[in-house]
């Protein structure tokens, strides 16, 4: 079976279940349902702090097959992932479902409970390191589900991903389970994507270096939601949690890219008051904030939010009052924090806050514009985060597919080929963002914008801009590095990826 | 039917349904149920600001026997519910059900549209004033429901009460639907009445005066949550929305009775570092308060947090550091908005997670010491705060039974009689607060500790204080009052008080 992008996609996966076939970003709206959440009640004389991860294991009564869920705010940094799994295997429980918002190189552990089968299934917006590598080989018995960011909370919250106990890392946490990211020796501010968790699952642990006494202030996850708290030596390595400062590119084609990227901006009308923008954490996408913080201050523009991760860059043009507020999901340094700690305009949002297509309404969906990055895009405009040039998973969409599909533009920054290889192909291995988000997409050879957007092709036009077709884009890059091999891939699907709205948009098999 | 306490309620309730009898203040625990909820999603393109209250009404599809809530945060000076009642009755639609959180004087317009059938059932959890007379004398079809605050968030969590569509007042709204309290001309602060509504009606509307760009900063309520947004000339009349300032009774009687009830606090040992305490906006529970307030300063005492309604006075207190936090689910005074303003531990909290028994541990379960007023306390110490001497309704427990049954030590402070009738008698005419939430009743000629506190009975003994049986004091009463004579009561049940957990406490019937 053929979806409408053209992938090959079996009508049941094994391990996964019947495939509802991607039909478009915009095919599933409506009226949706939030599921039930059963609560276990606690009486005034109930107490939530228990004494050891057994005691926890015990109280949730951990079980074969039950789904366990982890979020991703401490990064590489991460104990509480590990840690928990490590407990949960020494008593041989098999068949866990790890649903995690994100994996990082830190959980390498993760592939030995796969191996031994204490682990076999796992849910994720985004995978790097040993465990993505590993599982690209194989090793897990089912497919792994990769969601968006947007697309994780919609799935917890409509049942579609059932959580039997959400455990969240927590670097503060009081005594009656109130928690928050902003103070203890592993802060990393904003915890939105531990959310929906927290609201949905069966029962909720936090895990936590810094129990305080009763009320923490401010409360990002509240009591109501926690069932117990156990306090822990550390949740977490700081060094991998935040990073020191997010740096801008000073790598001149990066620094080209991104200052034809801002002439697109400006070009299409959109950089103005009351603008709003998202950014990543990379060096070029922070070069694209340079160029636009340059242009809204010399023409007096504040915009009226910022959103995402938050950056110590984003930061300091919200102080400057470039932008009058801040939605933030995760903090990426602790300049971050810092913001979040001090001003009420730098607030947090949840994951679903972000970028859940069924909620009524996602900050993504006010966005104007959106930087993104991409590992290959073929030309229909569809991108792969997801997977990289020897067909291994790497990445994910995280919220790449979330704010594609929000902002009014939506700009993918790119250098035309990397590590030799072209990113513009007639086929990409994986497509995690559709081509119809995607409107402009900025190398250092030239612009191509998507045929649709005749709105932007008609500005631009009037431009010094290098504007192309993306063929024309194509045949530059492939001149540059030649036509590249096709990657040979089995039979053997190791992940589904589904697009935000559950549907599924691609799928990655194994490598040969 | 007798329930446990005594009270005659019939096995079913014409216009109420079945009834689930009150079984005891800690009865129902274990596993809850929060119930689905249904949710339009919203696209990219969907707008969500309306022109008029008949776009609204059109969008909502409201229609005959739907259940509309409104919460009561602008108190007597709310405009909300009075403008969209008269909207919809203007339509010919009847068999409205008004779930409102408080019902005031200002609501009476509510008379002619109850007599007129567009309102045939009303949801509340405090009445006072023309309405509550009215219904009083029977001229609803159905008997009114009347919730604790914390039982109200119960009810719409679980489905019990099923809003249609929910109607926000709402100080500040952006054009996305984000709302706060804090600012605008009618600002009254922490909105958390509305929280459980916001979060679980089908449709919700945020009907304000202060329509901002988006997004709106801080968030009370979220875009998430929100359906549409109405601008209106005004949601309220400042003067009745916040009071000036509250005062400290200076009546000698009253002043005694604090003096009282804060050596009742320090003999039980309660208060110390870290203690926590809740009063009310009244005079003498302001004394209380100040009481308090000079011996945490004798005594370099500081409390992890005061929580309620917050009045200036309380905020004071947290200024001085008496407490290092405040949890506020209503405003109700202009210091407490601006303290709500500027400091991050001056902390919102929803009604749900102020007095829900059925969520993971309301902030009620952590309080130590709650000072209550009554109308009428019986021998068993069960509290009216719901009918007056006449039999007819002028109040409501509020959060009366969820502070009562959460906190170690609940204090009833109270003259001994008032408008020359006793207040303790052998039977009250409505009971609002269980006996066994109970622990001490304060009055000016003695006090009464609830016998199955034998800990509280032990400690007192040894002050000076004038320690006597509840029997005592209603014959002290009674001396100077004579004995009351009975209100003569009709069968017609005009109101079903609700336990927070849900189940029947009590009726109240039509005086003759």
């Amino acid at each position: 079976m053929k979806n409408i992008l053209g992938r090959e996609i079996p009508e049941y996966i094994e391990g996964y279940g019947e495939v509802r076939t991607f039909e478009g970003a915009f095919k599933n709206g409506g009226i949706k349902i939030k599921k039930e959440v059963k609560v276990n009640s606690v009486t005034p004389n109930d107490k939530k702090v228990l004494s050891s991860i057994e005691e926890v294991l015990d109280r949730v009564a951990i079980k074969d097959g039950m789904t366990i869920s982890f979020h991703h705010h401490l990064r590489n940094g991460d104990y509480v992932l590990n840690l928990v799994v490590q407990a949960i295997a020494s008593r041989g429980i098999k068949n866990l479902t790890v649903a995690v918002s994100s994996i990082f190189p830190n959980h390498s552990p993760l592939i030995e409970h796969i191996k031994n089968g204490v682990v076999t299934k796992i849910v994720t917006n985004y995978m790097s390191g040993p465990v993505a590598q590993e599982i690209s080989r194989g090793i897990l018995k089912t497919p792994v589900i990769m969601h968006t960011h947007g697309g994780r909370s919609r799935a917890i919250e409509s049942g579609d991903l059932h959580i039997d106990v959400a455990f969240i890392a927590a670097p503060t946490a009081d005594t009656y389970g109130n928690v928050n990211g902003l103070y203890g020796k592993s802060a990393c501010g904003a915890l939105g994507y531990a959310i929906s968790d927290a609201q949905c699952a069966d029962r909720v642990v936090a895990i936590t270096d810094n129990l305080v006494p009763y009320p923490t202030c401010p409360i990002e996850i509240s009591q109501i939601y926690v069932d117990y708290v156990l306090k822990v030596d550390s949740i977490g390595d700081s060094a991998g949690i935040v990073s020191g400062t997010t740096q801008i590119t000073n790598d001149p084609v990066g620094l080209k890219i991104a200052k034809m990227a801002s002439d697109v901006m400006v070009a299409t009308g959109l950089v103005k008051d009351e603008m709003s923008f998202q950014t990543g954490a990379g060096g070029i996408s922070l070069a694209v904030a340079a160029e636009l913080r340059k242009y809204m201050k010399q023409h007096s523009i504040v915009g009226s939010f910022a959103s995402g991760g938050i950056t110590g860059y984003i930061v300091d043009m919200f102080k400057e009052g470039l932008f009058r507020s801040l939605f933030d999901v995760q903090c990426f340094d602790l300049q971050a924090v810092q913001s979040y700690v001090s001003s009420h305009k730098h607030q947090r949002m949840s994951a679903s806050m972000y970028g859940n297509p069924d909620n009524k309404g996602a900050v993504v969906n006010n966005l104007d514009i959106v930087i993104l990055g991409a590992t290959e895009i073929d030309t229909n405009f569809n991108v792969n985060v997801t997977t990289g040039s020897d067909g291994a998973i790497m990445g994910g969409s995280g919220g790449h597919s979330d704010t594609a599909a929000g902002a009014k533009l939506t700009i993918i920054v790119t250098q035309l080929m990397k590590a030799r290889l072209p990113i513009i192909k007639d086929k990409v291995t994986t497509i995690t963002t559709p081509g119809e988000c995607i409107d402009v997409i900025v190398t250092e050879r030239g612009i191509a914008v998507n045929p649709k957007r005749l709105d932007i092709i008609e500005k631009l036009k009037k431009t010094n801009l290098p504007i192309m077709t993306i063929e024309q884009l194509k045949i530059i890059a492939e001149k540059m590095t030649g036509k590249p091999k096709e990657i040979k891939l089995t039979d053997q699907i190791v992940a589904v990826i589904e697009y935000r709205d559950g549907s599924v948009i691609d799928v990655v098999r194994k490598p040969l």
